[in-house]
């Protein structure tokens, strides 16, 4: 493919995407997560060309233990935004698996109404390592999202450890999504996320759960007082609701919009945001750096040697770290 | 000075600190932490030396807000350990100033007693940038103590911020101090302290304090619980103290030798020690090449151009990413 004719592409899929085409959407997304050297030229201008059109969006990372309930939340959730009149963008990270064509976990059926539903695109996206870090393709499919005009993104985790952190850098509200009883179901919450959320969903908060979902919601209120004030000055909050049934997820959506008020005013958000696209243009230029430097065959040799040294106990950290730059002034 | 004399320098050198100068021992660390790049290969030098002696002391970090009392319990806790026949080394790590020749904030008359203890090692250390990245001189530090004979190496910090992050790296067992009361007090401790925590001391507790001490203690245990379990496998403790009238130091003491005797038996203290090595490489490691790369007077000024247009909102991150990548192909 000549390049007249690749930017004439890529004009009328932007075009097309502009407009909400939800096949060009899933196109463009698909273009930004190849790792052909073309198409990452390619990419970098389709996103290029969507930025002045991103940003608007309300960007929101859901998270929770698996058999949490976050489907059928976030089926609940879309439905609900759609009914007042918005555009929901959901997207599912998975940093455990590659995906490949937008398929994830085979589970074509989940959030069956809101996929089918023609203001809705629901699409995993891969968070595995690209030219813009990990969670890069993610962060550039909200991009794209934006630019086909939704208005809130959700944005999914499907697997657990690290994923959460990576979400909570790409969002504005990080929600996790728990159930009653505080006990076992908390241990598969890894240590430090409870105190990354903005808002704590607890869900299937319906007969006989009822009275352990209060409880529930008083030890993660007591729990954030603890945590101490979060940066935003926003205090946390905790929603009880029944995504089954269909309960609370107006209290969350109202929640939503508080949260987002305050943070508008404070200019929180924009002070976030900022400082999201910052961290990730340092954490993606430091990669590309390492990985340049990585492919130098004698650097990479005398790294490799030295870090195996430490390893076995060899050599002292400072011993290899001195060696190590003395190889780096002679080779650079 | 040359080379013969500079080897004769510190073979002397070692020989006294090995035997437990404490003179020797102090100047050790003033030459580890000195920028000058004749200092730094012998300090490599000194460091290699120390390293088959290294590793057998316990290496507990001391945190909590300021006010709460720390320097009190480090005192008593220092006295006790060496009343049981040990040694004690105290560093204390003050990330938001450059130390110089061992003086730290000003503050000589702190820990008064200890520091006059023949068993005793009292001396702030820099935190700031090294060779070995942040906290580099800490962590070698700790290594010259130990070679110096030091059986418990009590490591402060006096700042905030960072510093208990960067503390909980480096050693064995994180102690977190507090004082009754979980409201204001507690608000100074940043999010995701809680969690380093291995033990909670909570001072103060005496008088009119014992039942908000209870309390208190009762809600870090609820608190922990919701945490989820440590790597280790270790519950998390809480004990009540006060450093003043010297009541609970001797719990403590126990506390920290059931915690060690624990993380031996399940090999974890090993585990630990390793992961810490190899993760201080990999970050001094990275810092290194990142130092060495932007002395490339090009790849710096592109860097910095394109990082200065992401800021501005004129690039796109990836747009930036893509086109640092094509600089560096291009220059390296």
């Amino acid at each position: 493919m000549g390049t007249m004719e690749e930017n004439t592409d890529i004009t009328s899929l932007f075009d097309k995407l502009k407009k909400g085409d939800r096949f060009a959407l899933a196109r463009a997304i698909t273009l930004i997560e190849s790792e052909r050297e073309d198409h990452k030229a390619t990419a970098a201008d389709l996103i290029e060309l969507c930025l002045p059109h991103s940003g608007k969006s309300r960007r929101v990372g859901i998270s929770g233990s698996p058999g949490a309930g976050k489907s059928t939340f976030i089926e609940a959730l879309g439905m609900e935004l759609i009914n007042s009149g918005r555009k929901v963008a959901v997207l599912s990270i998975d940093p455990t698996s590659k995906v490949s064509k937008g398929s994830i976990l085979g589970d074509k059926t989940r959030m069956d109404e809101l996929s089918r539903h023609e203001s809705a695109f629901v699409r995993p996206t891969a968070a595995g390592d690209f030219q813009g870090g990990v969670g890069g393709r993610t962060r550039e499919a909200i991009l794209l999202c934006e630019a086909a005009g939704y208005d809130d993104i959700l944005i999914e985790t499907v697997g657990v450890g690290q994923s959460e952190t990576l979400v909570s850098e790409m969002v504005d509200c990080f929600t996790l999504v728990l159930i009653p009883g505080a006990g076992d179901d908390l241990q598969s919450i890894k240590r430090g996320i409870v105190e990354l959320a903005d808002i704590f969903v607890i869900n299937k908060a319906d007969g006989n759960n009822l009275k352990a979902a209060r409880i529930t919601k008083a030890s993660y209120h007591q729990t954030m007082g603890l945590l101490g004030q979060k940066e935003s000055g926003w205090p946390g909050k905790t929603v009880l609701i029944s995504a089954l049934h269909k309960e609370g997820i107006g209290d969350f959506v109202t929640l939503l919009r508080e949260y987002f008020s305050f943070i508008r005013e404070s200019a929180y958000l924009e002070r976030r945001r900022t400082l999201q696209n910052f961290t990730w243009f340092e954490t993606a230029g430091q990669n590309t750096l390492k990985n340049a430097l990585f492919q130098h065959p004698d650097i990479n040799n005398n790294y490799k040697t030295l870090r195996k040294a430490v390893q076995e106990g060899k050599l002292s950290v400072s011993k290899a770290i001195h060696e190590f730059e003395l190889c780096l002034k002679e080779k650079l």
